[in-house]
């Protein structure tokens, strides 16, 4: 066997902000075997670099960029980077995930992987080009929004193709949802990272490279893309997501009832249409943009062309904006919209984080619970975007009532000691745009997903086929494919999981992917094969992505994450949903998540894997240190 | 009530060619609230005018144009036009429908139907502007294909914009499946109109209108419009049909299993994407267009860029086209099926009737039944397109075995002697590019259809849903709008051709409202009562469509037609498909067709409508005429 590692760059890079120490690590094959890449790659190493009880805004957590190896060698969908560091917002597992080009970058610069250690004394950014790496003053952008910082600093470097990750006003307030931004456009979003990097002082990392990365049977791997290819241009959604990205997702949310409007007292709305993606690509989309070497552009560029916010223009939105902007805080108008996502991007935050705490403060407002006093004079009612507006900056600067709601919804609602039960968060992050009572098999990965309530760890999209002939041959179970069945959904979610930590570690995208049509585990391994050079069946490659939940479980178990906390907000729990085509359901969690500890091998009473599953997976060491940590292992 | 007829032009122009006198006829309301327009009106004279022996090719045939209400007046998917006469290639009801932009000139010259009688002695055109009519010396350009015709015409009448409905030399040669085309790509294509046109001597219509088209209540109507255009742009398929029009059922046939490859001997195939609409899309097209007033242009015109045929370019091809030159002849060599298309069109053929003459030989030949001797030396075999290329022009200009061909594969298989069973076709009308066993809805319609095996009589899109609620919901009968289902398709059937009569009739286009989310019959009323000014009910509406229905049957019957007719190749009936997701299926006819006449209210013995049907339709002196006949109704 030889020594390269085909398919990687082959090297960490860790950089000591305190100490300005800056160490090249090579990685072992066997760390590539048992994790793969990104999301597997910075779980390890947070699990014993960022022990328990670290405060995750201060030096001692670390922010890890890693990228896996199906990216930047010409793959479609292979552009993907996952960021992770011990979440401010959530006090366990900070991790997302982000397109663009920056991945890619990082590898030709010879990276799979970066952590950063400490804290700068003053703002800093980080200039990486291949071998040199610079730690540069950054005093005069600190405080510039994303665009005008970016700008600098490409002026500053005289690079205008660099590429950059930056963050924004709000992360320098510590906003605990605040988000890194990569081009721009792109946030890694969730779990508060942006924090992570000002707590840092880091404005912003850019990053240049000049190398290549090769893979192991050259030939092969171009015949492999050719079919992919193929299949993804053949795929059903391919031109509906390449003309509309996922904002096409708002209007199939409102035809099938799972919208969260009015902070989910309604799943369907009147107005659908009017802050469509379909409206978007009628009347506001110039121009797409795809990620580095994919051929689904499904990035939308648009223009306001008319009105009061004629001439704003902008990348996206993707979905969980557009729905967070309109439909979630009660807001039909499309423009008002675009400039609330634009300012929120502007100033550098999660936008599903930020509708959450929009639309919880304006459901209390319109329930009488929460008056002018409290919001400064700010009148909450449901679409005011004026208010919105203000809003917004309010929370990026912490001013006012913003700095209540920019701890995020969970701690918002501690502090003010109300709408407790009304603040839709698990385990601490904030739900996205989809109302679990219509889409179950979607609301149990909310409650278990090992960074809070989020679709991206399971994403069981084929539920949404509504075929119960897919969920008997898949899983014994036809209610497992039912949009709205019950039994079944613990297996699906559980082996969707395990797929989506194997995507996530690739570093492929879920666009169009996410019902495995394009990259099935066993294309997966195919493409293991071919670009790694090591051979794996089927059960292998799903292994690794069982290893990687299960160590995220671990790392949450040590955090104080039990089965109680796999839990989902009570309205969704007790109350129906009231119109439209889900109307009358719950969710019948509880049954759900029995399943799902079946279907994981951990102990269903706590929610903790059990000593045999972490054994199997070869993870003796981490059951070691649980239990070092006075955690009773079954 | 006024005299005014809102939403028409008002009037009929009758040009006899021998006489070369020229009427203009007032349209009477009955005639209207009868009939409605464009299918409606013209089968409706047909039935009187062309009685019965009458010889397709011979003088007394009429051929007629008419458009319907919903056209001219700025809404989207109104823009076609209903061309009928007697059928040369079935000796029944020839009818073929046909979008772009004639309708809407016809209407502004002040016509809603053009009926032409006898035959002139040497070739003319026709030039109608506004109150003028000539007819003009076509001599020069008599035998020119399409393309040269076309700006021929444009040239010497100086003008470029001008409406032009055109015949090729396939239609001089009297080959029975010729088309009129307009405005070079869009063909009236099927049951053989060009042959009648030719027979008359007319090598275009050339028109040109300078007026207005008002509708009863224009401040509702523009409210209309606007919930249309939305209702289409938040269409699921609207993306999908824009970039791809009916090209991208070529791989949903493939996925589903009904494909007519090989001459319906596969129904599905390996290299689908390469000759898709999909990889039209991707690699091909270059821009798209819409008909008049259409919002959807799902028209798309194309260029080869490179290889044998790099240049060529052309619109479309729909998928009927493009089915027809690939997967049913076996050629997956996507620029051989544009050069095909390209060629057939320009001579002036159908294209679904001429692949299945092409495919019917080269099944005979691959069976050995059929000899080079007999086909002059050509080498049928699958695929082979440089001999197709050959046979094409062979068929328009009736050289040798494409003589035979050209008469159509019914009249092709008697002369030969061989093949009769082989030979798909309905009524004389050759099969569309759908599996019958695989989609059994279409299957029973195009056992019924008044023009022979056609999906555009009753087009019962819905069964794609394959969701069994639905079908429930509207026939009581889960299995209705199942694919594959059996119970409840007369129903399904019989529903759908009404709708279908009713769409025709008033000019709109069936594409993306073949499910009737567009315009259900609810919507109709709704647009006759804001268009004509006229209240009607759901039911009121359902019993034009009916009774359109019932007098195209009655044409049939008269000319010899019964329910023995109503009936399938004998491959569809008997031997399943063998692969892909309909393997195992044949289509249960007769179970099926019992069902439709009970549904229709006709005499399941003979297929004769009823005397009580048609005494409840108004048609009083159908039934009368019919008896004058010697034809026993029950």
């Amino acid at each position: 066997m030889s020594d390269k590692l085909y398919g990687y760059a082959g090297k960490v890079l860790r950089i000591n902000l305190s100490t300005q120490e800056i160490k090249k690590e090579s990685i072992s094959k066997e760390f590539v075997y048992g994790y793969l890449g990104g999301r597997g790659f910075n779980v390890r190493r947070l699990y014993y670099e960022v022990p328990k009880g670290v405060k995750p805004l201060s030096p001692k957590n670390k922010l890890m960029f890693a990228t896996g190896p199906l990216v930047g060698i010409g793959l479609p969908l292979g552009a993907r980077l996952n960021v992770t560091a011990k979440s401010p917002l959530t006090g366990i597992l900070g991790d997302s995930n982000v397109g663009g080009h920056f991945a890619a970058e990082m590898k030709y610069a010879g990276f799979d992987q970066i952590i950063i250690e400490e804290r700068s004394k003053k703002p800093i950014y980080i200039y990486i080009h291949d071998e040199d790496v610079e730690i540069i003053d950054a005093e005069g952008i600190w405080g510039l929004p994303i665009s005008k910082a970016y700008d600098a600093i490409r002026r500053e470097l005289r690079d205008w193709r660099i590429q950059v990750a930056i963050i924004g006003p709000a992360a320098e307030n510590l906003v605990l949802f605040s988000s890194i931004f990569f081009n721009v456009y792109r946030p890694a979003a969730r779990t508060g990272l942006g924090a992570v990097m000002a707590s840092k002082m880091i404005k912003a990392i850019a990053i240049r490279g000049d190398g290549y990365i090769e893979v192991a049977k050259p030939n092969e791997f171009e015949r492999f893309v050719e079919e992919m290819e193929e299949a993804i241009y053949s795929h059903e959604q391919y031109w509906p997501r390449r003309i509309m990205g996922t904002s096409r997702i708002l209007l199939a949310a409102n035809r099938l009832g799972f919208l969260p409007a009015k902070h989910f007292t309604e799943a369907v709305v009147e107005y659908a249409y009017k802050v469509s993606g379909e409206r978007l690509a009628i009347e506001y989309n110039v121009k797409n943009r795809a990620c580095f070497s994919c051929i689904l552009p499904c990035s939308r560029f648009y223009v306001i062309r008319a009105g009061k916010f004629a001439g704003i223009y902008g990348e996206g939105p993707e979905y969980e904006a557009l729905a967070g902007m309109t439909v979630r805080i009660g807001n039909d108008d499309l423009d008002y919209a675009l400039k609330a996502i634009n300012l929120a991007n502007d100033l550098g935050m999660d936008i599903i984080s930020l509708s959450e705490v929009i639309a919880w403060a304006m459901e209390l407002y319109d329930r009488g619970l929460l008056n002018k006093e409290e919001t400064n004079g700010l009148d909450l009612r449901w679409g005011n975007m004026e208010t919105v507006l203000e809003l917004i900056e309010m929370i990026a600067y912490r001013k006012g009532f913003g700095d209540i709601l920019a701890d995020g919804v969970a701690k918002a609602a501690k502090k003010l000691g109300k709408g407790l039960e009304l603040a839709f968060h698990v385990k601490g992050l904030e739900m996205i745009q989809a109302d679990p009572r219509g889409l179950k098999g979607y609301g149990l990965g909310f409650a278990v997903a090992s960074r809070g309530a989020d679709h991206l760890r399971s994403e069981p999209f084929i539920e949404l086929s509504d075929d119960p002939e897919i969920g008997r041959k898949l899983f014994g179970e036809p209610e497992a494919t039912l949009r709205l069945g019950v039994r079944g959904k613990g297996k699906l979610v559980a082996y969707y999981e395990n797929w989506c930590a194997l995507i996530d570690s690739l570093e492929v995208c879920k666009n169009i992917a996410e019902n495995m049509e394009i990259l099935p585990p066993d294309k997966i391994a195919e493409a293991l094969r071919i670009v790694i050079g090591i051979k794996m069946d089927i059960n292998d490659v799903m292994k690794i992505g069982e290893r990687i939940v299960n160590i995220e479980r671990a790392y949450i178990v040590r955090e104080g994450i039990r089965r109680t906390n796999d839990t989902l907000p009570k309205r969704f729990l007790k109350e129906p949903i009231q119109k439209g085509p889900s109307a009358g359901h719950i969710i019948e969690l509880e049954q759900m998540l029995n399943e799902y500890y079946k279907a994981r091998g951990w102990d269903p009473e706590t929610g903790i894997p059990t000593i045999e599953k972490l054994k199997e997976l070869n993870l003796d060491d981490i059951a070691k240190d649980l239990i070092s940590h006075h955690i009773k292992l079954r």
